[in-house]
């Protein structure tokens, strides 16, 4: 709910006249769809941010990608320590202290660490843009200021809006600007509550949590994944990354590899790359990246107990174990449950935006899965779809970003308990 | 292992001079391909089957979807009775008696009676077309009877394969025809244990099992879903049902929202369907029919098992329960285990049948889901495919038609018991 104020809160700056550049105010429809596109740090858009809005109303985005960026953190670490707490495990987080005994102060400090190190991680790679834009592109100081604070913030929150309208395209082949952002994104996308861990045992591996193992060794995976099969796919693709030198071809695969999976920020054009390019694109975002950061999609973790419960089932074992852990039962159909409805999300999403467009169906089910996972990449599609198709990018913006959080917290919170237990019954599946 | 060593003695025979109709023997691949569609029952063909092969190469054909749709229903039947037997349920097939106490007298009885059963459902398809054919197109009574034969053990089987190039399009407006084939298809779709509980007691609905109720009241409902979704996606499509009568509209929307989900056959031009009618198809497609029957998909229990899942965990329900009757734990990872284990073979066919292709990406991952489904609805892309993309399509049908039943028997059949459970630990998930 609160995010849905937010947002309206967001529509209404975003209308007043001094908020774009054109005469009076823009369309209700188009003002609505930047504030919730920033709120849910989806970074979908469609005008191009850098002409269509002054400074004032930029800045009204960049408020707005800031305030969803740190409240999806926040609430998504307390929804897992109160899930933890009820469930009476020791929590890791509070210093080892239990955290059903959770007061208030404690959350105050809880927020105040939260915001600090998101703070701290924005703040590096606006130093590195800045510097680099004014060093080395020949902008005026305060120019590359903006820029870099803009973009910076952009890639601390993974909201992948940026200010060019061709998204990052002009910086493919440079390490500084394309290696910042990388790292913002990256570690953002990690999620606080592996952040806290690392930073407290980062040197002593053998003692991270299987969620901290989970989401840290699956990122990396999922990284090497992306870019080596964006390298093999777009090498030769004359449209994307044929005509660049090879120096460039590693550095924007390395931007394809991170990217995809959370920020919508591209260093190639999307409306050329190639099927196969589309379709492992849309699998990496569907997965998305760690639980409680600022990234979409169904969550590394969610992604892996689902394989490990696959694997349990061929194995005929009675456990789900990873490392050395069992993994409950409610936890797996939780999992189930954030997975499926996201695949049931997105169907139901391109069915719609098929019925609404006369656009490839490749790109079409492109678009509803960025917005899903709140991605932002698009295949040059959402600037010119009608009124209709927009709500429905809002909406799955909207249900990508809470929906899983709600369905997580919704175990904890509204539990029952029948007094009897019905008969068992088998039906045969498969 | 049994279906791999018939699919090779079909290809051998298929490979005979006197089995396809040009000079000499046909391509190994394509003999191969032929005979792996037709005994997984599926009916994707690269060739037209109507002049390709000769009536013995027919034959040979007709022979292998006998064969293979029979041993999937018996093997499908005995898999589900031994995972109940061992289980300890009261078994409801076998007249009350237990099932764990399966005598070799037993299963030859149990095999008799399925095969007496669709001997029976496939006589009276046959009849019917036979007749009409003879009395309505001018056939010598030779060829109807050849060419009712052949579309009713096709139909019987749910196999989809017609002799005509264009499969059943010229009798989009023929109720006997259409009709009687859809009664093939539907009834043989539903599994043998659904049929055997509905002869027993069809008049008493509340009696039956929660496996019939699914499999039923879920096809009733896939049916209208199916039918009504290509009326309404299709009606004014020039290329499909838009120059039909209304009453042929209406035949043919049966057909669409039937066929689909198991049997290949179609009455309007799949090369011609708008985005919308395939996405739905794709759907409708992978979740199949009833568990043991002649259909493919990863079954309509499977998906409302995972259905009831997801609303018990939006309810905060502990048990999942479906009229009335709570489904077991390894029942729910069973069902979890082949829908995922579905979606990934559909995305890795997918993804490789676009690199071994330059085809558009619908028409690409439509392929891969029938051939996964073992539907065998093709946009007439199967005659144009490479070699690899038709090994590709060939480890699709036969993942998908053995696979199911491969998970559903491991559970019994390899259930391993720790001797000691680990410690629990709750990941993050959403
Ligand atoms: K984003
Ligand atoms: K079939």
């Amino acid at each position: 709910m609160a995010y849905l104020a937010v947002a309206l809160i967001g529509t209404v700056l975003l209308l007043l006249p001094i908020a774009s550049s054109g005469p009076g105010s823009p369309p209700i429809i188009t003002a609505m769809f930047a504030s919730v596109s920033s709120v849910c740090i989806t970074g979908l858009s469609t005008v191009d941010i850098g002409t269509y809005w002054t400074p004032f109303g930029q800045a009204v985005i960049l408020g707005l990608v800031q305030v969803g960026g740190l409240g999806i953190v926040t609430l998504g670490t307390l929804a897992a320590l109160f899930v933890r707490g009820r469930l009476g495990v020791r929590d890791r987080m509070m210093a080892q202290r239990d955290a059903h005994t959770l007061s208030p102060g404690d959350v105050r400090g809880l927020l105040a660490r939260i915001v600090r190190f998101y703070v701290a991680l924005e703040l590096f790679v606006v130093v590195v843009l800045t510097l680099r834009f004014a060093l080395a592109y020949d902008m005026s100081w305060g120019k590359a200021s903006w820029y870099g604070l803009f973009h910076g913030v952009s890639a601390g929150n993974s909201a992948g809006i940026a200010l060019y309208p061709d998204s990052m395209v002009r910086f493919v082949g440079d390490w500084w600007v394309v290696g910042a952002m990388c790292v913002g994104v990256f570690v953002g996308g990690l999620g606080y509550p592996v952040l806290f861990e690392l930073r407290e045992r980062w040197r002593r591996p053998r003692s991270w949590s299987v969620h901290t193992r989970m989401t840290f060794w699956g990122s990396v995976g999922l990284l090497v994944i992306g870019c080596t099969s964006f390298l093999a796919f777009e090498w030769t693709n004359p449209g994307t990354m044929g005509p660049l030198s090879v120096h460039d071809k590693v550095v924007g695969a390395l931007a394809g590899g991170i990217f995809p999976r959370t920020a919508g920020f591209n260093t190639v054009d999307y409306g050329a790359i190639s099927d196969e390019s589309m379709l492992t694109h849309m699998v990496l975002m569907f997965i998305g990246g760690g639980s409680a950061g600022t990234a979409g999609g169904i969550k590394i973790t969610t992604f892996l107990v689902l394989a490990y419960v696959m694997w349990a089932e061929v194995r005929g074992e009675r456990d789900v174990v990873i490392s050395h852990r069992r993994i409950p039962e409610d936890t797996q159909r939780q999992a189930i449950t954030i997975a499926l409805g996201g695949i049931g999300c997105v169907m139901a999403g391109t069915i719609a935006l098929t019925l609404l467009t006369e656009q490839p169906f490749q790109i079409v089910a492109f678009e509803a899965m960025s917005a899903f996972a709140t991605v932002g990449l698009s295949a040059n599609l959402t600037a010119h779809l009608p009124a209709s198709a927009e709500v429905v990018l809002m909406v799955l913006m909207f249900i990508g970003r809470v929906g899983t959080i709600t369905v997580m917290t919704s175990l904890a919170m509204n539990r029952r308990h029948r007094r009897f237990r019905l008969a068992e019954e088998r039906p045969i599946v498969g």
